[in-house]
């Protein structure tokens, strides 16, 4: 059952993939991955898009995508200038995914929130119970 | 190009759409999904799968997974008294796709990981710099 040492395993604590999916499985992450996904943007873009991500998260979190190899920057030698962000190659085979999962909980939002309202509903007879 | 308010649309930061995002982007909620995916668990058996998960954090991703209808709990009439979790229907669909997710991660860990060293490494000259 024990997978071999170079076997990656995000089950193991410290395999090197548990990090990556410390930074992937966040939030702004997947909505930045998403949004390049349609067109590469500009930083006051992907503000202007994800609604409610602050300046300081954006920037953490593009230069993280950066870092991983996710998300490439092009600074154009333009007055003034100019710089955007776009996926790479493996950011765009990355990002099916994400996209994929985004579409999901948009398309199954009613069920998942009827569970909720379900679970969070006063049990039968509790009004009466006093 | 702005959705109907009806639509869930997890760029905005008011759709319920992105509550739910906020908990399904989580580590420890992807791999009790990926885990119990394999296999209805017991608390017990679940902390010992998914290494480095506090039973404060598994106990309170369980209820929230359980809550939005992805996890159900089930409890069995026995000497000692037996609680097991699995996927709902909904879990399980959900569970397809954060697997691709995870096995991507995997997969992918070395180039990941190379990207990573690079972006990482000195600029080409920076010990004649000095």
């Amino acid at each position: 059952m024990s997978p071999s040492k170079r076997n990656p395993n995000l089950f193991l604590a410290q395999c090197p993939s548990r990090t990556i999916l410390d930074i992937l499985a966040e939030k702004w992450a997947l909505l930045i991955l998403h949004s390049l996904s349609q067109s590469p943007k500009r930083t006051a873009e992907l503000r202007r898009h994800i609604d409610g991500i602050s300046e300081k998260m954006l920037i953490q979190t593009l230069r993280n995508l950066e870092r991983h190899g996710f998300v490439s920057r092009h600074a154009y030698p333009e007055v003034p200038p100019r710089v955007d962000y776009r996926l790479t190659t493996l950011g765009e085979r990355l990002a099916l995914l994400v996209n994929s999962l985004d579409t999901w909980i948009e398309e199954n939002l009613n069920e998942i929130m009827a569970a909720r309202a379900a679970y969070d509903a006063p049990p039968p007879g509790a009004s009466e119970a006093g």
